[in-house]
C-alpha cells in the first residue's frame, strides 16, 4: 500500500484534516483494501516528513468514525465497510437541483385588498425596538433559556388583564396558554378535547384552518348551517356534536354579529349537551360604529368556553403570538398532556418580554385605539366608494368591523373570470369559496376584500378599476 | 318603566357607554321587561336632559349585540331573552382564581448540571441587537406580515451553506423547512409520512418528544435497542418498521458515535424496506477531541433521510429557530399538506432575517467556534473531576460531545434517594430513567449531567459535593 497524500503547508485546512479527508477518500475507492493494516503513527509522520500529532489525530477522527479499528498489538486496521459505498453511490452533488415555486404568491399588485394584511405604516417601530433590546441583555441572559412551556407568566398576566378590559374575557392567568400560532394552539387544542368527543362542529362557511387541524387529529368535521344572526342552533342539536367553533363577535367570512339571544342559547346548548364551545375572537377589538362586541367567553360564569385570540391583527403576524384561554375544567388535561410530551414554547420569549413591556407600559392600548381610528375610515371609504361605483351591481355582505367585507356580485362571467379580470388590472382580492366545507352547488361570485393593508388613497381608485373592468369592459389595455 | 341612570358627566367613560351599561343591566337584570318598547331616542335625550347622540349610540349598540330590536314606526324593543341569565348565572368575578404550580420546576440550585443548559454569558448580545433593530424597520415594514410558510427562503439558504460547510449536509434551500420548535415540525413530518406507514422505530433509550410526538398522530411506537455502536440493525429488520429515527452523531442518552459500516447497514436497510431515516443532529456541531462527525444524510446521494436540526444549541432556545431537511420525495407531501392547511410560519420573521444576517455575516461560525472551545473545557474539567472524585465508584458513558454525559454510579441507595441527596446539596441533576421507552426491570442509577450551562469554577466543587453526600453520608448540614 503506497500512501502519497498531498498535503499543502501552507493551506488554511489544518494538516490532519487533509490527511484524514487523503485517507477517508482512500478507503471509500477501496484503494485501502479491508482489514489491511495501515502504517503505524510513527511511520506514516517520518515517510511524511511531519510530526506525530497531526497523524495521530487523523487516525483518531478514522477510528471515531469507525473507518479504522484500533487493534492492541496490532495497530490500526481498515474496517469492512458493507457493501460499500458502490451499491448507494457516494458523495453527490453538494447541493440537490430541487426548485420549486414559493407555496405563496408573492406577486405585488398596484391595489393590494389583501384579506387580512395590516397597516404597518403606523407600527411603533422605535418602542418596540427600544423594547426589545431591553429583554435582550447580559444581565438577564437566562431569558434566552427555555422558559415556561405555557408561555411566559407575566405576559400571560398582561392578557388575562387586556382581555377583560377590551373583550370583556374572564380568567386567571393560569387558563391562559400562549403559543406561535393558530395551526399549532387548534393542534394542542384538539388533543385537549379528544377525549371528550371526536366530532367537532363548524361554522359552514367559516375559516378553514381550524376544520383541517381538527381532521388532522382524527376528528370528524360537521358543518353547520348559517342563519341571518349566526350559527343555526336547532341544526347544532340535530348534528348530535358536543363541541362546535364559532366567530360570535364577527362571523368569518360573513360579518354578522351574534346577538345577545343566539349567545345565550348557545351556552345553554352547550350545558345540555356537556359540550365545550370554541369562540375564536380573530379580530374582535375592531369594531368601527358602535363599542366592540363584548365576548361570549365573559358572558356567564361558563366552564365551557374555549377562547381564541391572538396579536397578529392588533400588532403584528411577524411577532407570532397568540393564545388560547382554557376553562377550567381543560387545564389538568393541559398539564397531562405537557407530561406525556414535554414539548417547549413555541413563541420567542424575547418577544413574549418585549411585549409584556409594550403592555405594562400601556403602549398596547394606545396602539389599538389608533389603529381603528385608521381602520374605520378605510373601512368608510370602501364602503362608500362601493356604494358610488357598483351601485345595484354589487351587495357588501358584513361590515363595520375586522379587515374584510364580502362583495357580492351580479356579473355574467364566472367567479374564474372574475378573478382573473381582477389580476390583470393589478387588483387582489380573493374568492370566498374557500370558506365553504363543502362547495355550494350554484356559484355564488363572492368576494373577500381586506381594507387594512391598502394605502388609503388607492382605495377609491381600486374600487373604481374593479368596476370597470368587471362591467365596462375595460381592460385597461 | 322608570330609567333612573345615574349619568356622570365628569367621568372619563362616554355618556353613551354609561347609558348602554345602566339599559343593558336593566334588562339583563328582567327590570326592563321583554318586548316593552324603550323611550323615543329624543324623549329619552330630553328626560335626561341631553343630546341625542348618546342615546342614538346607546340604542345602536344595543341593537347590534341583540338586546334591543328596532321596529319600523313602533321604535325600539326589548328582545326576548331565552332562559335568561337566571339559570347560567351571570357576570361572576372578573378574574377566576385559578392556580397551581407551573409546569416546570424552577428552583435555583447552586450546581446546575442542568441536561440542555447554554453557557449564555458569550452570546453575542451588542450583535444580535444590532442585527435585530437593522432587521426591525419602517423601510421594510412588509417583514411584520405573514411570510413564506416554509420559512424565509434568504435563511433557508443560509442554512442550507452551513449545514454543508458544518454538517456535510447536501440540501437545496426548498429542501429545508423551518419551524418555531420540535414538536411542532415532529408533527409536520409525522404528518407527511402517514401515508407511508403508522409505525415508527425508536432508539431505546432516546429522546421522548419524537416518540410521544408520533404516538399523539396515530403512529405504533416500536423501540429497537441499541448495541455498543448504536441501534441494533438485526432487531430494525425483524421489527418489520419502515421509518427509524436515530441520533448517529452522537446518541442520546448515550453518547456513542454510529460507526462508517452501521451507517451504511442504516442507509441499505432503508433501501431494502423501502424506509425512511429520520437523523436527529441536535448537538452534532460540538464536538470536542477531533472533528464533527460528518452527517449521515451527507453521506450517499439518498433520498431516505429526513435531518433535523436547529439553533437552540447552536445560539439559544429563545430564539425558537429549528428546521427540518427533507428528501425531495417528501416535498410534495409537504406542498399538499400546505395546500389542505394554510397553516402559517411559526417562527417569526424578525428573528429569521436576524439570523440570516447573522450567518451571512460570518458571525455563526465564529461563535461555534468559540463555543466549542468553551464548552470543551467544561467537558474536560467535568471529566477529570469525576475520575478524581468518583474513581471506581461511577462510570462515565458517552463523552467528547454535546452537552452532557451519563453517570453510572455504584451505590446501595435507590435512584429517587440519590436524586433527594443530590438536591438536598443544592446539585441539579436528572434520572436517565425516562430515556427508556419501557422502564428497564432493574434500576439502573444512571443520571445526565449537563455540563454546558454550568460556570467553569462551579463544575469541581460540585461534583465533590456530590461525591460527599452520595458516598461519605456528609449531607452539608
Amino acid at each position: 500500500m503506497l500512501l502519497l497524500p498531498k498535503l499543502d503547508h501552507h493551506s488554511e485546512i489544518p494538516m490532519y484534516v487533509q490527511l484524514y479527508d487523503y485517507l477517508k477518500n482512500e478507503i471509500v475507492a477501496g484503494r485501502i483494501p479491508e482489514q489491511s493494516r495501515v502504517p503505524s503513527v510513527r511511520k506514516l509522520a517520518d515517510f511524511l516528513g511531519i510530526s506525530t500529532t497531526p497523524v495521530e489525530l487523523a487516525y483518531n477522527q478514522l477510528v471515531a468514525e469507525g473507518f479504522l479499528v484500533s487493534r492492541p498489538r496490532s495497530g490500526y486496521v481498515v474496517h469492512s465497510l458493507p457493501d460499500p459505498y458502490g451499491k448507494l453511490g457516494s458523495g453527490g452533488p453538494p447541493f440537490a437541483k430541487v426548485r420549486r415555486s414559493p407555496l405563496r404568491d408573492e406577486k405585488e399588485f398596484a391595489y393590494d385588498f389583501h384579506l387580512s394584511k395590516n397597516d404597518f405604516s403606523h407600527f411603533p417601530f422605535q418602542i418596540w425596538r427600544r423594547l426589545y433590546n431591553e429583554s435582550l441583555k447580559e444581565e438577564q441572559k437566562q431569558l434566552l433559556f427555555y422558559g415556561d412551556p405555557q408561555g411566559e407568566a407575566g405576559l400571560r398576566q398582561e392578557i388575562a388583564a387586556y382581555l377583560y378590559q377590551f373583550r370583556g374575557v374572564k380568567s386567571a392567568p393560569d387558563q391562559i396558554v400562549i403559543g406561535a400560532e393558530q395551526h399549532q394552539l387548534l393542534s394542542i387544542l384538539s388533543l385537549l378535547l379528544r377525549e371528550h368527543s371526536l366530532r367537532i362542529g363548524v361554522e359552514n362557511p367559516g375559516y378553514p384552518l381550524l376544520p383541517s387541524t381538527f381532521r388532522q387529529h382524527g376528528y370528524e368535521v360537521v358543518p353547520i348551517s348559517l342563519a341571518e344572526d349566526g350559527i343555526q342552533i336547532g341544526e347544532l342539536y340535530e348534528s348530535g356534536v358536543r363541541i362546535v367553533s364559532v366567530t360570535p363577535s364577527h362571523q368569518f367570512p360573513r360579518g354578522m354579529i351574534m346577538p345577545i339571544a343566539k349567545r345565550l342559547q348557545l351556552l345553554e346548548w352547550a350545558n345540555d349537551v356537556n359540550g365545550f364551545i370554541i369562540e375564536d375572537d380573530y379580530d374582535g377589538e375592531f369594531r368601527y360604529h358602535g363599542r366592540p362586541i363584548p365576548s361570549l367567553q365573559g358572558l356567564v360564569p361558563s366552564s365551557r368556553v374555549v377562547y381564541l385570540g391572538g396579536f397578529s391583527q392588533v400588532l403584528a403576524p411577524a411577532l407570532c403570538i397568540h393564545y388560547l384561554v382554557l376553562p377550567e375544567s381543560l387545564i389538568d388535561w393541559y398539564d397531562q398532556l405537557y407530561d406525556q410530551t414535554l414539548f417547549e414554547q413555541a413563541s420567542s420569549r424575547l418577544h413574549q418580554r418585549t411585549l409584556q413591556l409594550f403592555m405594562e407600559r400601556g403602549y398596547l392600548g394606545k396602539h389599538v385605539r389608533k389603529m381603528r381610528n385608521l381602520y374605520r375610515k378605510k373601512h368608510d371609504v370602501l364602503i362608500r366608494s362601493i356604494q358610488e361605483h357598483f351601485r345595484e351591481k354589487a351587495e357588501i355582505i358584513g361590515r363595520d368591523a375586522g379587515f374584510h367585507l364580502l362583495l357580492r356580485v351580479n356579473s355574467p362571467y364566472s367567479e374564474k373570470e372574475l378573478l382573473q379580470l381582477a389580476r390583470g388590472a393589478g387588483i387582489r382580492i380573493s374568492s370566498a369559496t374557500y370558506t365553504w366545507l363543502h362547495s355550494p352547488v350554484q356559484e355564488r361570485k363572492e368576494f373577500l376584500l381586506g381594507f387594512g393593508g391598502i394605502e388609503i388613497d388607492r382605495i377609491e381608485e381600486g374600487i373604481k378599476r374593479l368596476k370597470e373592468v368587471w362591467f365596462d369592459g375595460n381592460d385597461g389595455s
